[in-house]
């Protein structure tokens, strides 16, 4: 309560929270007057008590994740993707592909290179959302029978993005793993039409989302039974200002153990969108893997100067291959410590 | 070109502009060789031109939306909505009613008392993006069923936004003026459903779009042969940090005089959601009529403490009617000084 | 406290608040124990707190800032400036002049021009902190000698900004303002120097300090006994992303209202920094007046092409002319208005 | 040059660049006139040109720091502390410390521990720029004997943090590397104090600083004729936005490969700082060795419950070994890969 709130104002707040089953617990200070909430803040919305009279500020102490969270579900999730199982202390998976799917003969070719560098699931794109009026949208369905077709002939698992609601059901049909993409973080109705199919979801952080946001968000996919969740830290907006940023996002890696730490789902990173270059895509792997991070999305392109999207970005295959080299070295260089992941994020210090 | 680029590697870039029909315009510095592009920069995609070999940047110079810029459009457009116009000189326009669109009865009254107090257009919503899993979710189309019997029943016009592609159809038989959300300017496929509606478009700014890139999305309303187009600002990202922000967004007052005159389309300001501050609203709504703002969207409630959404933002009815009498004033102020609206955003210098 | 913070853990820092003199206040809700502090909380440190075993986290209720707040000194402050009174209802002030001073002819051929033009307080820069080791610096103590000769040859005060702590004591002697420049908000060393003079303080805004912060360091100007602050809002870091952006700093006027509304000191701002764009000074310098700006400081030169510094963003004498005209308009229609600024802040909702 | 710009237009800018003894290039297009700068482009004012009339915009294509790129110095700097060399291929060093000197007791006691932890230099602060009027200020010159005496009696190297120009003589005489905070970034007074010295300069990325703003302060070291430069990623600012950002600052990865390819200096990485979180400054040391950074600075207490500044973030003792064992295992895993630090950051793409 502010500092000269009337003993009615007080009064009213308390019915307030009495009134939707809470225990108000008041205490008056010196100063002013706190009133906490015993009972599940979730009955109450904070935004209306902010408005009341006489009310300083409404502050939810709780984190505003439930379903989502390491007190809801302590145990660590493993993802099943084909065969393959993702989290914990697995060794990293490594998704990589194309941007956008060109032609069965183009997705086969980097197809079958990705996997002899050791990746593990297919990635590519039928539904572009790209910036520009003027640039190439995607095959469309066409481009997810591609998809289909070469992850068979591969036995590689596939995963894709989700544009639209409309499309879910026939992007379930064709692909092993459904991406939600950084743009359609806060598209609840595509979050919630997603994880009704039971599929595993790649749910992309938003580039504006803080974690908490993100996490709140990540929360419907469990409100709809679907456990299968692939968090994935994809670049933050770079600081703004005079000078143009070096790079185009800005791959945050504390959100990496701070998602490990917070909730018991694997955490992807993406290099490739979180820096938007390619030269900086192979130390920033080896970097994600040491935060922690379960597995990377990669792009890849053989012929990057003729790729029909996002081809600054793209590494070749063969650096493919040296990136999943040297961060399963770096991945089995920690594992073998005395403080290995698991032990870690929990918290840093022995003593305290 | 980089400094040491190879005579190669220019030959490539300069054939790729060629490939495209475009012309190369080489100048080789003391330092370094610098290629134009003579003609359409759309045809090329510089992404690609990035990634080739030797290349240091590529740089597009000229502005990255065109349909909706005053070189395609050079004259200020109108907007009717209604009896309303709205843009260039015309009185400012005012939006007005709940967040959330509670009851029949709810919207009756707080309409009446908006339209009481000056306000043209009524607003409500039907469908609530919140933040969290347990909120409100709006009443959907019976909501907007009510939304259509109050404005018919108050001869007022209605706006109300469109939150799924699914919906277009459904929200287009109820509203007058369809808005597309902050959190969904990144949505091409609902612009695009929205924009072939014909109907106006109260097109939202993201929180965390740079104005170039809240225009070359609403590119897509003009390329969809729409030109009802309303830009509005709604506030942006606060910055971060470690002390919390004083108001929950920074309405951008900057994009107003910005937006005018890259673009032919009247503005609106939101300082209610801009800000997040019932305190705020006052103020801010007569800056933003000063910055050049053709009209307002306000969020009213006549009992913010039981209001479902957004309490902490509604203002009341009377002080709505302040709102609009000072607005007013500041924009008749304006509008009869010297430098009116219209002259002052080509360019500021005189003599220049 | 964690939800499952031990009996010891929450005794620990019942004690460790005892052994400061306060009081703890400690309530146990169903999933977890909140601990509140009665008395002055300055006399904890909140990191200690965080640090001890078994807590969630430390929450400081009660503003960072005490001595510069309306709660200590509730009624608003006029600060003078030679003949000219700053604050409250008082018309705006105009400061203007060059960005760097040049020579004794150029600051008083431009002095003249923008005394006739309307503004009060003659400012100029002696020496210019700049992003670049090859620009101009500025003419020191040179320069200081040229704006006092220039406003007592004028009758106009002036305003200079000190860069560092060692030329204090000379700024002083010939400025009658002395600003802290934004690269300098931090900088507690100088801002306590500079406060000791007793001479007005122009204190700018960090272009990435929240307003909390802001007003925490600004603290520091009463604390060494000096209560002639002007506040300066001089544009906030735009968004980050992918486009650049159209201006080069973020006016943020939210912050005006919010300051009037948090402190008793007069607010000043800064439409030429804050933008960095001479077509936008005009546009936003009404905004200003507009969200309850007490004055503006604005960037003059008669001949930008040729000016050593900061030439795109200063607006011609003429132009100032008119800002001044049309910022008076729009100040007189809201001071007569049924809803004055000094009213309108304290609470924009009259039935609440 | 806008499209519409008139030949005495850009006949003007043209004189303009000759008359600073440049040669312009100019290449008319079906649009737009381009003029191309020949020669060092620090000859002239970007922002003069940009104010000219008919000009559209005036993009600088060189970097803009010069004397401290890679295209200047193109081989790896070592800089030697005592006895520790850093840099290059050289084992990652550790510097750890409590953040403020408050004894020699603690001081030595903290001290020993760390260099039995395998920590090479000794961090304290003696001056500390706290956000707060109340909070506790350091001890100043008695703290740098301490930390002098302390260096001594444990034959470790010292870095300390210089706040003021006037304290610069002092602290050089105390200290073996002078360190420059984030908030003094932009003081180019202080820098180039320092800087003159000739002692190791630790100089840390301000918290809003963009890579090429911050290169551009660094380079006025150079420009001082001192190459004993440890730059130093600490966090920047976080997301804003609604909800409380879970780190007080995000420490950007990022810049350590993009700084090891821009320029030839040793990259120092601050977990401490850049995360505010103990129980992340584990796993974001691993990254940051991973990414490629020269050495880490550690805040280690070992009652940090106790400590008188940034408990929050110190770890103990046993900590700061496990954090110096697994990066040196995860640094010995990369430097023994196919694809070690000093290959990686020139060109992530082989075939390219």
């Amino acid at each position: 309560m502010k500092p000269k709130a009337s003993k009615e104002q007080v009064s009213e707040v308390i019915h307030k929270i009495k009134s939707v089953g809470l225990t108000p617990d008041v205490s008056s200070g010196e100063y002013q007057t706190v009133i906490g909430i015993v009972g599940d803040e979730k009955k109450i919305d904070f935004e209306q008590i902010k408005s009341m009279d006489g009310v300083l500020d409404a502050i939810r102490i709780q984190v505003p994740y439930r379903l989502i969270s390491r007190s809801y579900i302590p145990k660590d999730v493993l993802v099943k993707v084909g065969d393959i199982t993702i989290g914990k202390d697995n060794p990293p998976v490594y998704m990589a592909g194309p941007c956008s799917i060109e032609s069965y003969e183009q997705l086969y070719r980097i197809g079958r290179e990705v996997k002899e560098a050791g990746a593990h699931i297919l990635r590519g794109g039928a539904f572009k959302p790209r910036t520009s009026v003027h640039s190439f949208q995607g095959l469309g369905e066409e481009g997810l029978k591609h998809l289909q077709a070469v992850g068979k002939d591969l036995s590689m698992p596939t995963v894709t993005e989700i544009r639209s609601e409309i499309d879910v059901e026939m992007v379930a049909k064709h692909s092993d793993v459904l991406q939600i993409g950084a743009r359609n973080m806060f598209n609840q109705d595509l979050i919630e039409a997603a994880a009704k199919t039971g599929k595993p979801i790649l749910f992309k952080r938003g580039f504006s989302a803080q974690i908490d946001e993100y996490l709140s968000f990540a929360e419907r996919i469990v409100a709809n039974q679907n456990r299968n969740i692939l968090l994935c830290e994809r670049g933050i907006m770079p600081l703004g200002g005079g000078f143009k940023s070096q790079t185009r996002f800005t791959l945050d890696l504390n959100a990496v153990p701070v998602l490990r730490k917070e909730t018991p789902f694997p955490v992807i990173a993406d290099p490739s969108h979180g820096t938007g270059r390619r030269d900086l895509v192979l130390p920033m792997s080896r970097a994600a893997i040491a935060s922690g991070a379960h597995g990377l999305m990669i792009e890849v392109h053989d012929r990057p100067q003729d790729a029909l999207s996002d081809g600054a970005q793209a590494v070749l295959p063969e650096d493919l291959k040296k990136i999943i080299k040297v961060s399963n070295l770096v991945h089995k260089a920690i594992r073998e410590s005395e403080s290995p992941f698991s032990s870690d994020v929990s918290n840093g210090s022995g003593r305290a």
